[in-house]
């Protein structure tokens, strides 16, 4: 474990717990907590979750969800009984389900093409409360798919590794971010804490440092941009050598904070470093280079994670 | 009634009244304020009204208006007279009712099935006022299940109580937040505002003083956040005894202020705590832990409210 | 034309043209400039446009809209011939056009009864170019109520007079204003510029002071807030008489902003008053009180502008 | 090239590149780089992409989308046998497709007319899974829709050109900007970046630099701004000639911020200028006047780019 540099005030607002259970934040950026207690439902707000599942796995609900809505109904009309929908092939009782099925898609969707229709009170009332219940639901889900493609994402790709290189006569720990779509950032803001495992009264603890870049800020985040925290003597790390790297549990905590101009909303995205995901004596190579008309610049996003051995 | 500390500013720009009415904020953080004049519909926003509603309410008043608006257009077209729409069972007054009232709500959801069918310039002029009006209706919904879902709130937990209690040497107020769902928040903020009822003059005032925490931001809140307000020197509390505290009409007035990612944007939650939700001599337990293979962090939220007594 | 206090330094950054030319703000908050250039439909943004019409306005534009859609559309099936709709009443060209017209508002809403339906390729095309289009128009419609039910508005109602009153030894300009619906305002803060009329060089020019209100900011903004903008040495007015506030041409340019803690955005509110609505010698009279069970505070916002004469 | 004063601090932190490739930011404001790497899937949010279509182009893409899925759809029916749907026309395949073309399109659009419907498992299963598939696509676009209008937008129209003129004793740099439609900006703010080429090493290099504007902020933004800066000797500019100015590659990179009251978000405008952009010895012309009745201010946004030219 390494000698940390004690003119470094450790920094009390992280908000982490200074307990060590594994990593603070997943590389994804996500927050390494579970929850327990109040009740299920009160736990999960059923819109964050589905605005963040998988866009598959959301189609596919949608899906299941329609199929047992009309299985559903379908089970009532045939429990009320085929005689009060017209039109219904009464061949075989399966033919009979089926159609009934049919009838009740058609309802939900309104389509209701009128060839199987509902006679009676009974099977009409159903029908009248299917139609409605339909319409909501694709209320619903209309918001559901306009709260996910609208929802404000950074786009910001991290390289899946940080550096540690010689930089301006000191060594510097780098890592790099770019962003990665038709997007539009500017006042990009990056804040590094580093949570380090020390011995504290023979206990494991993390103490957190902010770590400070060259460049807090950047006005416009088109290109890439490689964030350089330097270890000079208001480094924590000012006097790690490549072992201390190696051998002391760390973690870098990386959020970027930037506008987005096509959202008109501020965006957030976030990452991880542990020790295993740091190189010592390894440099980044170039990601962009001019287009052949010498008239755009060309960001090359597969080069993010290129770097050279130094030293 | 509790000797303030004379040295403490008193704060100006609380906004709330002087004059002692109950509650300056309920326990679920709105104010305790009830407005008259204007007329009724300037007064309420709709809008508002609807988000805030709770679920089933919301449910039910969209069925009660389906239900309404067939209930009437079905008498217009019963008025109009049946013979102008196909299809309908004629066999007792109450039946066609029932057809024409099916009728309707099928031209209200726009399924259509065409059993019963308009004939003739009249009942054909309404069911296509009727069928545009169906689908405006359904866009407000629509709208409306998108407003509630998608408003950024909070989602954080209060204790039910604070707690005063040794701390560095010093007493303490203390109480705690948690957010409890999927949700991801980070730079939370709080503010504490200290209501504390004086004589003045005779009169039972209100005066407002803001509570210095030891730590008002964290970056991330991802775990429980006990928020201490230390009663030194510079607490209008300093000098504070037990009694003092439960003599005293004191109303802590919370708000936590943080940016939610999920939604990329800011959300407020309030809570307030008054004299008999201050619980003097207490500390509270610790609400997480190490999961078994010691990778994540669990919270209980159940033990939001556990303490000991201490002293 | 009252002589002002030349040690108060003029601001240049109000952005309003000093050429006086009427008011610059009115009283429902809008500049009061108009734009010419450019063409009509680059000069409108027609979702602004639909978000400010008044209720009644904007609908009356959809059923226009819907009606002149199914005009078009009838006299484009009655172009094709009748013969390719099934179940038309052909008894008299009129009915014809009625059914047809009928037919095409049932194509529109995609309720398609079916008792006439297109046969032939024409005019099965021209109706499922048609229940395409009335889709689409209804999902247009469906963000319009959206947007407008959703757009973050402040909902702050201001008193339609200003007054000049004695406040703390000194005179001080006061208005006032109060949320008036069910909404939650929070960090609400003011901004006063002056737009005083001056004789430059023997024109009419607008000087613009910004002036200081005695609170610029408050926390809660759930009950009337009286802004008061004490006429000190440091006020443009300091030596203002009654006559002075008379006869010169003034306008007090406001604007407020808060946190609208329902619709999670910041919301902005403006007003102006200029001198015919600055009332010397006036004093403005509560407008809350206790309810009967001293358990909550009554906010009666037909008070607003009740004042007596003071002096 | 120009002589630089050389007394002005290089800025770091503009986060473009120092290889020069053309311009930095295009006209209309986007950045100038391209992207490669990773899928072309990922690098694309297909909703930016579709927020920022030209409104023909999304209507298009709608319609030809909308043939497509009918194409494909009455393709699967015919495959499984027209026999399988009611009252299709069979006098001939090309009728026959026809027929079941639009019987799909009724589907889809769930207007289900009847005339045409389908029997039999088979054709019941696809003409129920494109009902639902039709309602998820108007769900999509109701949000694509919704998204595309009420994105906030700046609505500000740039000068085409940037003069160098006299001002105050000095030379200044000025352009001038104006909201050009109906919305209320508010607390507009600019930031100005110079890119200046250089020869560093015997390359060509871009050093950046802000540059002061005299008013950095103003509190209304409704009529023309013209924002100046002054080439003092806290400029870079300090001492450049004409023929500096022609021949040095210079980009003013611009950006606005402000509030739009309407939208109840900021929203931000950029663009810049190059050195044939920049027009030496120009002055620009007002763009409004009073109206008639003097009462309004009358803005006229075809004088934006008016100069006459000055010594």
């Amino acid at each position: 474990m390494g000698k940390l540099n004690q003119k470094i005030k450790e920094e009390k607002d992280s908000g982490f717990s200074t307990v060590v259970s594994g990593r603070f934040t997943n590389k994804d950026g996500r927050y390494n907590v579970k929850r327990k207690g109040v009740n299920l439902f009160d736990r999960y707000s059923w819109y964050h979750t589905f605005l963040l599942l998988p866009r598959f796995k959301f189609i596919g609900i949608l899906v299941i969800a329609y199929v047992i809505a009309n299985l559903i109904f379908a089970s009532i009309y045939y429990a009320i009984g085929i005689e009060h929908l017209t039109g219904i092939d009464k061949s075989s009782p399966v033919r009979e389900f089926v159609d009934v099925f049919f009838f009740s898609a058609q309802t939900f969707t309104t389509v209701g093409y009128g060839r199987i229709a509902p006679v009676g009170a009974l099977a009409s009332f159903v029908a009248t409360f299917e139609a409605f219940l339909g319409l909501l639901c694709f209320a619903i889900a209309t918001g559901l798919f306009y709260g996910r493609f609208s929802r404000p994402r950074a786009f910001i790709k991290f390289s899946e590794i940080a550096v540690v290189a010689p930089f301006e006569e000191e060594m510097a720990i780098m890592f790099r971010a770019a962003p990665f779509k038709n997007n539009m950032l500017s006042e990009a803001e990056v804040t590094i804490t580093a949570a380090i495992e020390e011995t504290k009264n023979g206990k494991l603890v993390s103490k957190f440092y902010q770590l400070e870049p060259t460049l807090q800020k950047i006005n416009s985040f088109s290109l890439n941009w490689t964030i350089v925290h330097k270890i000079d003597s208001n480094s924590p790390f000012y006097g790690y050598t490549k072992e201390d790297f190696n051998n002391t549990d760390i973690e870098l905590i990386i959020m970027i904070k930037a506008f987005d101009e096509v959202f008109a909303n501020t965006v957030v995205q976030r990452t991880s470093y542990i020790t295993s995901e740091i190189i010592y004596g390894a440099q980044f190579l170039p990601m962009y280079h001019s287009s052949k008309d010498n008239k755009t610049t060309i960001l090359d996003l597969d080069k993010i994670d290129e770097y050279k051995r130094v030293e």
